[in-house]
């Protein structure tokens, strides 16, 4: 096997987690979602959600956008994490496989950045459900994120 | 160009409408986002969300992953509208592209059927924000569901 | 169901039928494959590829990989014909669902811009295997290009 | 952060390595193309192949294509470790992100099984280009494929 591609990064803005931090503050979503941040580090975010019912799909799990809708969110502040000050991050687009019924009393989203290009950055995301203590892999995503300046449009 | 492709479905539980509908009703965070179905066929499935500002973005339009559940509960349930009566289904994979931000009054995400193998379904959603009464398209989806006995598992 | 959301494309390059041709020449896989380009419009490509035995997977259908190919060089081009002059296209990521088994004369990718962004396009690609004049959709490609200028990197 | 998701594969078939060898030779393109198997254990296998000309894009380097084709058949195959005798698998789809060019004089796609379920598994496919030695990451893969039995039909 080949040696690891891990590369260390570096936050291009002294205050990315402030303005990460009161980014997430204003997606409304997350806030009804019950999400908050728990971890926060150039190329790395963490978001985790507590179970509650009216999270659910049919079988009473976690439902599968409400998964998305976590891992989406990581992912793009993973990607805002190496962001230059001035700078916003567009969703582009993901693809995510749902790998087990995600039956458990919290959800955590671990993004992490693959790589950071000048204007598009991909993300990793897991995401494990919590039962009992035990971590289990429910999901994973593989995001596009674009840089944009606040002044420009796509 | 080829011929199209298109296929007329056929249902194979006489009750499908009112199936897919029991279990959308269990699906509780469809209630809490305020989604409901406005149109079911074999092979075909659309739902709507009107905007509320719980559901937003940073930036004060509809969340890419409150696109992406609204996207994923159609696309799964355009799979249950072909399933034999005691088979469910369950989310394998998808993948979207988000195309303009989703500034509208109102969602709609229309889900097609594109191949219903026997224990795969492909379906295509397009999702599209309707402002001042025009629609746009905002994200396209392509989504894989796996057809389940009740008694199986995977 | 909502009104349609296809919209017309202009070519903003004048020689763009040339200029894709010529690219399209320039990549040796295509010619090793036996790819050639049947049709061109704005924000329309199309490319075929004959059965060779070369290019089977175990079964003797043509290989995941090759159909892979084929729609990721349609959707790139069909990108290609939206860009200005000077401009170039890269292959951002895909995604593909193999449909059907793809056993038959010939292979046909239909690539179609479904959203021409300043930087992005998001591109579907529909393949089909002919059998005996038969056209069978075998697998469904949604991709993104990136328009770059030739002295910028990404 | 939380603890790995890890897993050790236990193959199902004592003859996998021979049984996945088999069925590589068998794919034709595989040979046009070059490539070859380097590792395989359950739940991993490795595919290199060295840089020609006949390989490359517009540009001189390997094409997306044929970096598709390869990780699309690692994945495949590091699902074929784990599964019992007498079953095969099919692609049944991906999702790959091309995170910097391809230019050096061998690529390595190496799959490892993410999750392997009775029915589906996924797969993780990270294809490196080597250039001087150096291993750079150049593209992602997200691939779900299934479990056939030789009898039955999806």
């Amino acid at each position: 096997m080949l040696l690891s591609e891990k590369t260390a990064f570096h936050a291009r803005n002294p205050h990315f987690a402030e303005d990460v931090r009161a980014s997430f503050a204003k997606q409304k979503i997350m806030g009804v979602l019950g999400a908050e941040i728990v971890d926060i580090r150039p190329g790395y975010l963490e978001i985790r959600l507590p179970f509650r019912e009216e999270l659910t799909q049919q079988h009473g799990f976690f439902h599968g956008g409400v998964i998305a809708t976590l891992a989406d969110s990581a992912g793009g502040y993973s990607a805002m994490t190496l962001a230059t000050p001035g700078v916003t991050v567009l969703g582009v687009e993901f693809k995510i496989n749902l790998l087990s019924p995600a039956d458990g009393e919290m959800l955590h989203a671990c993004a992490e950045v693959i790589r950071a290009g000048k204007r598009l950055v991909i993300s990793q995301i897991k995401v494990y459900s919590v039962k009992a203590g035990q971590a289990k892999l429910c999901a994973l995503m593989q995001m596009t994120t674009m840089m944009v300046d606040l002044q420009e449009q796509t």
